[in-house]
């Protein structure tokens, strides 16, 4: 295992020079602390001996999502998270991130530089440049809805979206619908890829035949409805699934600009139960990620891993929620068009 | 919330001797102690209550799995959940189980009567009885490589086995294999559906296209071989991936009967690392199942289920273990049969 002394001798600087620097003392310049560091971490030094004191602590690093009040979906998560990581014993950081921020410095470096243990990550798109650092991570990682594979430091929690939209898609079949639509953020996270997917499954599983021309996905949710709403309707869909429910809501918005009533005309269903979800007019029907359990389970797996269980995914059930989006099936004459 | 009152109302007997037969006393004969637990759970009385001993009680369900001694697949698995279920102050049975005996008794019933509060199950089949049972059962249950769909009470764990064919197709690849066939257990089970489907994702994975002809599967595994292997060496097959280690290693015995070199002639690669694999000859190359870990993961997940975190599946990273049983593609002339 590697020692002081190598860093000592890779650098050409005395050992207690990288004892200070180690510990942060203020008489070693800044550059030559960030060197030392670096090369730490280069040579595979352990943090836990740079780790003097006795501090324990992690960080949640959140990206893209709301946290710092009750109607921010990452308020709940990070409440369940510390809810089980203080108690025992652990120090937590909430820490808002950038793309840019990441491309100044590795993750694992910046893990080591503020002596995290380890980090839940939320809210990270497969282009975050860390997403590519945590492939050979060695620092213990739980990631929310992003899945980094092979690497056995690094765990995904989530909900379980094939039981979801099952469970959503054998709810419209009993009330008569079999004109399914689905609409999605564009294929680009690991979240919306595996959302598109469950809803092929679940239309499969359900006995549907999946028609492509009722799906439509794009990166922008104005674009969404404005581009694939119509085409929906005109294809006679009687329900409309969404990946989330914040697009669901801007496709009940768009459906009353369109003059479709929701449910009588069509029925739309969301995912995630966001808190906005209980006061849109409808309320909107949709598939609740209970956050915060997804906290507590995010806590459960960097624990894990840990004590060297190297959980590969960790995924909650999903949970229909039933509001006023969803109704019977219209019955729509055959000749209308 | 049902009481006693409502038990005694039900049968028409007085509240004392509810209580008696809940508190298992001597003076209340068995077939009406019997009764009122029937009933107790009918109602839904609950659990607590009736516990009036400090107790703390888990059981581990075993069926078609030995754990008696440590070459049997069960052992370190038992060992790894009482390493975190007894210093949570958690007694825990160790319970054979048979098929015979899930029909005289409901399973909510069997785990009433026996002051359990939760269970881990290992190695039941999509036929037990007790698996009916699970779907609606409210008694916090962790099964092993079997899935039970949208009930919030019970749990999976398991292992990755997508990611763990992925990586065993990719090595067979990178030493030049191309025709890589299956053997595995017949499509009876969660688990060899599971395997099964996760050889064909990784054969599209690596860019192979899936011949069904390269693929046998059998209940009983001398069938499997007899009957598949023959077929598969004919195909030319330079690899076989096998769905049990148990199957690989009987492969590996008709192979040398039909005078095939493991592995100059044929790779085979199992997966579990059974305890028996590293003795094989040659060892088995495998991906491997930590049994500990799945034990501990097996405690995690009932305990995310007693704190009303509904975890849906928690799967293990996979491991890739190298031996002797594996190695470059044979180069087979494309004019012999």
């Amino acid at each position: 295992m590697p020692t002081i002394n190598d860093i000592a001798a890779r650098l050409g600087v005395s050992k207690s020079t990288v004892s200070k620097a180690l510990n942060n003392a203020n008489d070693v310049s800044e550059s030559l602390k960030k060197r030392i560091i670096e090369t730490a971490v280069e040579i595979g030094y352990t943090k836990n001996r740079i780790r003097k004191d006795s501090t324990k602590k992690l960080c949640i690093i959140i990206e893209n999502m709301d946290y710092e009040n009750p109607t921010g979906f990452g308020y709940e998560i990070v409440i369940g998270f510390k809810q089980l990581a203080v108690p025992a014993g652990w120090e937590v950081d909430v820490v808002p991130m950038t793309e840019k921020f990441q491309k100044t410095i590795s993750y694992d470096m910046f893990m080591l530089e503020n002596k995290y243990q380890g980090a839940f990550i939320l809210g990270f798109s497969l282009i975050d440049p860390w997403m590519e650092d945590l492939k050979s991570s060695n620092t213990p990682t739980v990631l929310y809805d992003n899945y980094i594979p092979e690497n056995p430091k690094v765990a995904y929690v989530g909900v379980n979206n094939d039981e979801g939209f099952n469970i959503a898609i054998a709810y419209l079949k009993s009330l008569g619908h079999k004109t399914i639509g689905y609409l999605g953020g564009s294929l680009e996270s690991h979240i919306t890829i595996s959302r598109y997917n469950a809803y092929i499954h679940a239309m499969e599983n359900n006995g549907f035949c999946v028609d492509k021309d009722l799906i439509g996905c794009s990166y922008f949710i104005s674009e969404c409805t404005q581009k694939y709403l119509p085409v929906l309707l005109k294809k006679r869909a009687t329900a409309i699934l969404c990946s989330h429910d914040s697009l669901a809501n801007a496709a009940m918005i768009h459906c009353a600009e369109l003059k479709y009533n929701v449910p009588e005309d069509i029925s739309i269903i969301g995912f995630d139960d966001a808190p906005f979800s209980a006061y849109t007019m409808p309320g909107l029907t949709t598939i609740r990620q209970d956050r915060n359990a997804l906290g507590r389970c995010g806590y459960y797996a960097l624990s894990s891993l840990f004590n060297k269980t190297s959980i590969s995914s960790l995924l909650l059930r999903a949970e229909f929620i039933e509001r006023g989006s969803t109704g019977r099936a219209k019955s729509i004459p055959e000749n209308i068009d």
